[in-house]
């Protein structure tokens, strides 16, 4: 595999982009059905990884996992008005089964607000009940006609968070420990990608909550990427869905609900915060992979000697890092090397002839490519300096994807300064205008308030499009 | 929770059946989404612990995960000829998507086999790339008008492995090996459930396949279910879907290929294997949680001493035993007990003033009610006397469950016989009639060979049916 079937980020991202996902084998288009990708066993073991991560915050903060229906009666959807109107374009419809034609129509499920609120109605009854916490792991459909490969798919996964508080207080405070304990601290340590953490306007909350919370990535051509988001849904749906309880006083109440979540775009971020234009880059607590060994001899007189070393090698790496050996040796090491770093294996490990006479190794680091990543290393206490070795590389990832960030971040004060700023990265304004003059700037501009940060600063300033003076900060950007 | 909400299985297994899966807060039915159950937390976290410790095994034996679309073209499906015919009845079409008719409707996959092939063509190019070894956790559906929680949904949760192999022996042995190191292994150590593992009759087989291996249980009622299936598809499928690879003389051949798949009706197994009229029993390895713990106080003054006993037990237990500490003293102690018995945990501690004067506990068997279970053991060494009771417990749910299925196992000559024997249970029988004569036994007595077991007898027998000799003995029995 030649390095340069990756088109370089400088001349195309899009398209290096896509090159990523095809040569690090990650994914598949499946054109025979529309807006779908396949995940192969590489993305998907990505996938998984973030799973085991994300599932042990979501139960270390009180939640139980359950499973629902794929499929919601249409009438569901219309009990919320606004939530209908988000979702009903994109819809996947059954209308057949059991080779019957059906009275009313199901849609493959784009979200479970719906089908969660009925059920929720009939388990929940006092105050005793409360707060109900649930999660949910599961496909969800929403039919997509400009697919990209784990940014944007017809079916894609997810978890989803439903639960349902006593108090607006509480649904409140559940709202925001999902976002920060567990979404910002999951895509900062595990993946990371440093965010920014905030509130949606008006115009860009989820259809039928009464506040969205996210958390906003961004990626190497300056794009915002929204990587996870908490929304408390007030009374909306417990009214839809009568999902009422009796009070420590015996009156009735509708309860608070809360929905969230986070799904397999996160690869897509993954991609898009580390890699380079060769190949991959993966943060190392969330690799399937942490260290490739592979074995190197020119010809039979070498194999044993390199093996035998290769073997006891291995055996003193199990269990302390998550390692693969790569022993092809009808393959040459220039071209198993090319793999893995398209790969973005965080640790290459390499054993030949020579190593073996001097009790020593080679390691080479994905994430400084050439020479200044490699080092020979003593056999002797491998497996601790590759761990360290993994922390230090997790760590430098995270401060290089910040560093980038707070470069392509401009503090604008004109709407000339704005539109230049959303060209290349974040910009940060002042900003009081209304959701009208939000959706004048996306016009114009292709670029969105992402988000109203939690950290404002101390000051005020003029709004960068009206002038009028605000203690609002905002962050514009395009964004995926 | 009163005792008597359980209907008696003498009185009316069906409904016992029923009565455990809702007072054990299992699942809800789904009235809304045609013959569909919600997982609800307590049901799932047995899924969940399944679900792990079969992908641990999935994994040994070489596999990886990946994941592919829900939906699937109804063209595909009739590209294999007895597949389409096995599953066209029962499928979800979906014909509108994104507010338009679609040209071709998708089924939703009621299993992958064809979506999977037809990618699969496009991965398998040369003997290198072989065996691809794919597994898959998915939902699927299969319209269902007759639903049973667990059992019979019309979505269900699954795994779904498929590979493609060089040779027929190859894809013979990965078939085998699935049947007896993952699903055998796991149902019988995990769940309990002694199975008899055979093959079926071409009658049985799966839509497809060339032969189907499969492990039968036995239930309490006598009825078998079927556990667990691995599919040898020969070259069906490679041929329907093109699945083609240069040989190591270049030559081009088609591959090889297998399925298995288990899924979440072995909860029903798991229930219908070892509970009694009291409830949900599970044995201890695949609870979600092993141990309750109960601390029991009649007044204000009683609650610190004993509160702080179960705290001081509750840190030396962490980490030994999966537990959950029940400290609602707004209910009664019995009320409680009650409710973690019909919830099947292995075992309950209580701690009550008596044993915090004492340096005691009281520990109550789950497999064993009432006062011969119950037992007080010293605080001092409580976790390891837990862990042994519980790789106790297991043992004897594995043990009652395998001299049950003895009892009622009755090996038959006559006709007469064979009609009583599944009256009851499993009726061993000769067999060497036709598919059409399996067919008028199964009208007349309700009953089908659940398989042909791999193991047989040394000596040779007459057909219960034609009496002609014949050396294949067969198990009879009415099925889930």
């Amino acid at each position: 595999m030649p390095k340069d079937v990756i088109t370089p980020r400088t001349k195309d991202y899009s398209q290096w982009y896509l090159d990523i996902v095809r040569h690090a084998d990650l994914a598949d288009y499946a054109e025979v059905v529309r807006g779908c990708i396949v995940f192969k066993p590489t993305g998907y073991a990505i996938w998984e990884a973030m799973q085991r991560e994300l599932d042990r915050r979501i139960k270390e903060t009180g939640h139980q996992n359950a499973y629902f229906p794929l499929l919601v009666p249409m009438s569901f959807l219309k009990k919320e008005a606004e939530h209908v109107e988000g979702f009903s374009m994109e819809v996947a419809e059954v209308t057949r089964a059991g080779n019957e034609d059906l009275a009313e129509p199901y849609v493959i499920r784009p979200t479970s607000e719906t089908i969660i609120g009925h059920f929720f109605a009939q388990w929940v009854h006092s105050w005793r009940d409360l707060p109900l916490l649930i999660n949910q792991w599961a496909n969800v459909m929403r039919w997509e006609l400009r697919p990209r490969p784990f940014l944007r798919t017809s079916e894609f996964l997810w978890q989803e968070g439903h639960t349902v508080h006593a108090t607006d207080a509480e649904a409140e405070e559940e709202t925001l420990k999902i976002l920060h304990e567990v979404y910002k601290d999951f895509v900062e340590k595990e993946l990371a990608i440093p965010v920014i953490a905030g509130q949606k306007t008006d115009k860009e909350k989820f259809a039928g909550a009464e506040r969205t919370y996210t958390i906003e990535a961004m990626m190497q051509d300056g794009k915002a990427l929204q990587s996870g988001t908490s929304h408390n849904l007030g009374q909306n749906f417990s009214k839809a869905f009568g999902i009422k309880y009796s009070d420590k006083t015996n009156v009735e109440q509708f309860g608070w609900t809360t929905s969230w979540g986070v799904s397999t775009r996160l690869i897509g971020a993954l991609i898009m915060a580390h890699s380079d234009d060769d190949g991959l880059v993966l943060p190392p607590r969330i690799a399937p992979v942490q260290v490739v060994v592979v074995p190197i001899y020119k010809n039979e007189a070498e194999k044993p000697a390199v093996l035998e070393a290769t073997e006891r090698i291995v055996a003193g790496l199990k269990g302390k890092v998550r390692l693969h050996v790569d022993s092809r040796d009808y393959l040459s090491p220039g071209f198993r090397y090319n793999e893995w770093e398209i790969k973005g294996i965080p640790l290459r490990v390499e054993i030949g002839p020579k190593d073996v006479e001097k009790g020593t190794v080679a390691v080479a680091r994905r994430d400084m490519p050439g020479r200044a990543g490699k080092e020979f290393v003593p056999q002797e206490g491998l497996a601790d300096h590759l761990v360290a070795r993994l922390a230090e590389i997790q760590q430098v990832l995270y401060d290089r994807a910040l560093a980038y960030r707070e470069r392509l971040t401009v503090e604008v004060s004109t709407y000339d300064e704005l539109a230049k700023a959303i060209e290349t990265g974040f910009a940060k304004a002042y900003w009081a205008g209304s959701t009208e003059q939000e959706k004048q700037i996306q016009e114009k501009l292709k670029a969105t308030i992402r988000c109203i940060p939690f950290d404002q600063p101390a000051t005020s300033g003029k709004c960068v499009l009206t002038g009028v003076e605000t203690s609002q900060q905002v962050i514009f950007a395009r964004s995926y």
